[in-house]
């Protein structure tokens, strides 16, 4: 925010006001919109140097301003929001007022779209644990430093999967074809929660859904990793077919990708917001905890339903 | 681009010029800036609203007119170096020009905006291969249609990865260790690899980088995942030598982090430049080719190294 803004009195006449205008030539650099206040120094409201270039030369600054004022900002409003007003309005300058309507400064459209990078960055990079405002030639200790809490975290997550796997070791051992195929289950199943996970802390940033679409955005994500669990389970059961020329070990490899796909689109949609909830960022290493449930989740099912029916 | 732009003749006096605006004004809703044109509709110069308010009255538009136009822009530019430009310059309106330098339109500060939105909604769908611009709320079938093809990608780099495990089958059968902590090391370096592909993406989508920077990059990024490695890597075979009391399988625990969380950081920023470098999308479905290489490289790396020396 910029504190120091160009204002005009409600009470001046237009040929006041440009005598101002030319007063203030040297403090301020770039004036387009003269906020209007009254002595109590609330906002009025606000004329362009274009409104007061063209208006009748007798009128009073009070007559000629603009007083329906949209987008009206709180200095408490989180930057994100900000954004989304200043691109959803069409004005380059948007006032900052408190609770008593009094003018604490200006936003300007630079800013915000300084915002914008820095706010898309932040996700993207926090979506994978590194660091938010990371750049790549960060020095190497602080770009370690950012990373490694998220590869802590990551570790603990690839455990309880390994401790899953670790259940069925007996079985592995008289079954090895299980360890092969778990990679399958699993990549598949984190690439479904990837997908679905993009859209939706997009989604949440940009505020197009809320809180209260959770439920349905959880199902219908759900049903779209089933849906295409469908297909590619089929094609990868139908591959598993062809490899191994074992029908019972196939149709497991089926269920087992079409489930974890199941479970990847609701993880996916689940975690971040259930971070939002929590009032955490919806973004923040949410690909690790969705990965974590689609790996340890995938082996249980996978190998669980292999060990019933197989061995 | 909005080609109806206010332009001014710069033969005019600034009276004129005046006259001019006020003929406009039902024109044109937003003027701030008015271009100043020569007899060739060549680009010369810029007045705002406020220079020609605060101008003496006798002086003519040539003599009040800036002409250190800054952030021209051609019409065969990318939307996203526009974006840059512009929120690089203070200017809220930026003139399109072709080669002639005569005035084409002009981009608005607004238009950028949503620019930036859309290209960091499309970067951050794409890395993960689902649809760049997918909703939420998209029909179930537009939704599956765009995420199914990197689905069918996951399949084959999930295929490959399930290959490399079943050339070490039998020796599984006798070590079944050895695939239950197949997924601390597919998932650990999977993870190095997510957290440098979102740093170079959006490197690379910023501009802050270029194709030059490449051999550098990598690199460094190699480096990273190599000096993380050794303490994630030596935390996990601590944890791998509490839980199997076997010192050669946890120092071979180690060696296999270590090595995949460095092919994590070298995929990681190695598969967007190449994607850059072939004039292809960096982001497009690139987490999906370096979980593929992590995944594939570490079993292969864990698996032979175990099978070498453990069985």
């Amino acid at each position: 925010m910029n504190p120091h803004v160009a204002t005009l009195r409600d009470t001046l006449t237009v040929d006041e006001a440009i005598s101002a205008v030319r007063r203030m030539r040297d403090e301020y650099e770039n004036i387009y919109y003269l906020y209007v206040v009254d002595a109590d120094d609330a906002l009025q409201g606000v004329v362009s140097m274009r409104g007061l270039l063209l208006a009748p030369r007798g009128s009073r600054v009070a007559d000629i301003m603009r007083t329906n004022l949209i987008g009206l900002l709180a200095p408490t409003m989180d930057k994100e929001v900000v954004a989304h007003i200043m691109a959803d309005t069409n004005f380059h300058t948007l006032p900052v007022v408190d609770s008593d309507n009094e003018l604490l400064g200006i936003i300007t459209h630079d800013d915000v779209l300084d915002i914008m990078r820095e706010e898309s960055t932040e996700d993207f990079q926090k979506l994978a644990g590194a660091g938010a405002d990371e750049g790549l030639f960060d020095p190497l200790s602080t770009s370690i430093k950012q990373r490694t809490p998220w590869l802590l975290v990551n570790l603990i997550t690839a455990f309880i999967a390994s401790f899953v796997v670790g259940i069925f070791d007996s079985n592995i051992a008289v079954l090895p074809l299980l360890a092969v195929f778990m990679p399958i289950i699993a990549g598949i199943g984190g690439n479904t929660g990837a997908q679905t996970l993009a859209v939706t802390v997009r989604s949440l940033a940009l505020g197009e859904v809320g809180i209260f679409d959770m439920r349905n955005v959880c199902m219908r994500e759900t049903a779209k990793g089933l849906i295409n669990g469908i297909f590619i389970g089929a094609l990868g059961a139908a591959i598993a077919f062809i490899t191994t020329a074992r029908i019972d070990f196939s149709l497991i490899v089926w269920i087992a990708m079409l489930i974890n796909m199941g479970l990847g689109g609701f993880m996916g949609s689940f975690i971040p917001f259930t971070l939002k909830r929590m009032n955490l960022d919806p973004a923040s290493g949410s690909s690790i905890f969705t990965t974590g449930v689609t790996d340890s989740g995938g082996f249980f099912i996978f190998l669980g339903l292999g060990s019933i029916f197989l061995v």
